[in-house]
């Protein structure tokens, strides 16, 4: 069979009730779906995109060479299987690939957002993709499958819609945002902020992409030493220059640092400064705790199976974090969950990048 | 018995010849020495310090309240133990406390050399000690003692010049750089050089004392990640906002947002940028095994006592670097080498601040 690959836009006009207190009104999400919905609707996996993903999970468009971030996990015949399922990934708001984010046009102004724009949380997310589902009458699905950022949403679905997922599966991620992670925004933001181009929020968004953004590319090279991991990099690159001609022992340039500048820059030519702000935030703010006295209470409204998949190595989100939500559910007695943790060197992006390690897992838990 | 601190600078016209090619001349050597030469000139212990640090290892200056950056160690009846040792602690090239660095007059004109200053290496570094040694007539000394990229300089002295001393101590550091300390460097040298104050290394360094430069800053948050650990971050920080009233949860700062960017700003008041892309060049291009067929050639010249001393959870140096230089000289047969991997969740700083995990081994060593 096909893979089935339709993208939509659902324009929403009631207002979303954020946590801030704030509202979105109205707002855009857009989505992807594989596969074809079954009858009795019964056969929906929804898949979650982490920071600076999108919708684009699987599939390749037309004229690009470059498949969606879990293609190798995603399709006719594959682990997420869309002979069997029918799958959605939508675009988080406050992102930039089509959802309502801070570079939308702030109705009935025409002019962007831009900082104007709400602060949303992991929780806002989500709220806003369970109001598409109710929308295209899906009221209840097989699982909710999501790595780092992800991960979080798949969470905190399976803590504020308790009875919205059979099976939740998270994957590279916490419970509550670390400082070293929030360390890494940090630098991230700060370099954004301060970059003149940035223009305090007012910059032009074709001419960033045109020309790149220092701050935003700066940033993303911090974040990419918490994508991977000392052996990862050792293994990639070594000590070895990009050019290995004339005095490059001492003046060249090596292939790490090549690296860095390559995906930093390059991200400048598809990703939105503000974005990224707004959604790094959501990631500090993160808590699966908040509005609950504890990360206990918090979790003990799961009624789903759990299934908490954490890297070894992941210098990001630490697999001693996932360990704790599995610890915490050990002292609720909840017999739903499952902790497993996937022996690997690469680092956070593992759940990308490695995906050999973890399939099975997966497969199984699909299966039943 | 006092300290006895005094601060000297030395003056050299004879050229210094550089790995590179090129050459220094004239330069400076400031120095501070604590404690008193014996007369046979037995006594000597040379400290060499990291990255940011100087030549003010010890003792606390005259209306000043921080003391040096050793100054635990360092002192009449301290393991370094100034009542019977003459320590000696010099400014590296190419930093900015006295010794010649970028921002120096570039001789025979009237200008800083900024860019026009070579690339020095950790192996210039020690050579220009070696010289000042010389020019102090000391020939001999009991131990070099350094941490981080002052253990580069111990390593280098262990290889360079193996008959100059008993022995050697290195901490936090490693045989070559690996790619993720030098992707760390990358960030804060591409923040610094996106810089627009930084008017492409022709900035006011007064203005910028006054007024901060951005990219240092961001740079140096990113050198803060790698200086601590997940552990000692959760330890310092956990989830705390740094003021506890109003809408925090959603719009307050974290603490370590907070730490990052006091010491990140704060750091542009004391520290120059041109040094800091010198020196985070040293640092990358430091690799002991070169001008050598391998590492084993290259530890085959120690003849000293080496005592290697990593720290568990360093992420910066990590512990298995310094576990290959043990290996290597197992592999080589010698005897005369120790490794000591300490215990400590604090990161790769733990050398700076964790000193009651370490001072007792230091102690014996120099005990003998």
């Amino acid at each position: 069979m096909s893979l089935n690959l339709q993208t939509y836009t659902e324009h929403f006009t009631n207002p979303l009730y954020l946590e801030s207190g704030r509202i979105l009104e109205p707002y855009d999400i857009v989505y992807e779906t594989y596969g074809s919905l079954n009858e009795d609707k019964t056969n929906v996996i929804v898949i979650c995109h982490a920071l600076t993903g999108s919708h684009h999970a699987a599939g390749t468009y037309k004229d690009e060479s470059k498949a969606g971030w879990w293609n190798g996990l995603t399709g006719p015949g594959k682990v997420i299987d869309t002979d069997k399922y029918f799958v959605i990934c939508s675009n988080v708001i406050g992102s930039c690939f089509g959802s309502t984010g801070p570079m939308s046009t702030q109705h009935p102004h025409h002019e962007p957002y831009r900082y104007k724009f709400p602060v949303v949380s992991i929780k806002d997310m989500v709220k806003a993709q369970r109001i598409l589902f109710d929308r295209l009458d899906i009221h209840r699905v097989e699982a909710i499958i999501g790595g780092s950022m992800g991960g979080m949403q798949a969470l905190q679905f399976a803590i504020h819609y308790p009875n919205f997922a059979k099976k939740i599966i998270a994957l590279a991620t916490t419970h509550a945002t670390q400082p070293w992670a929030i360390a890494f925004n940090k630098v991230a933001q700060e370099a954004i902020l301060k970059d003149p181009d940035f223009q305090h929020g007012y910059y032009d968004p074709d001419l960033i992409k045109e020309q790149g953004l220092a701050g935003m590319a700066i940033g993303r090279m911090a974040g990419h030493i918490s994508f991977l991991s000392p052996e990862s990099m050792r293994q990639k690159f070594g000590r070895e220059y990009k050019r290995t001609d004339g005095l490059y022992e001492l003046f060249g340039k090596f292939q790490v640092e090549s690296y860095l500048e390559y995906n930093g820059y390059n991200f400048t030519k598809w990703f939105d400064p503000l974005s990224y702000l707004y959604i790094t935030k959501a990631i500090n703010i993160y808590d699966l705790s908040r509005g609950f006295d504890s990360l206990s209470q918090a979790l003990s409204k799961i009624t789903a199976d759990l299934h908490l998949i954490s890297f070894q190595n992941d210098l990001l989100f630490k697999d001693f974090e996932m360990q704790e939500i599995a610890n915490t559910m050990k002292q609720l007695r909840k017999t739903n969950h499952f902790y497993f943790n996937v022996e690997s060197s690469y680092g956070h992006d593992a759940f990308l990048v490695e995906l050999d390690k973890f399939d099975f897992y997966i497969k199984e838990v699909l299966n039943g």
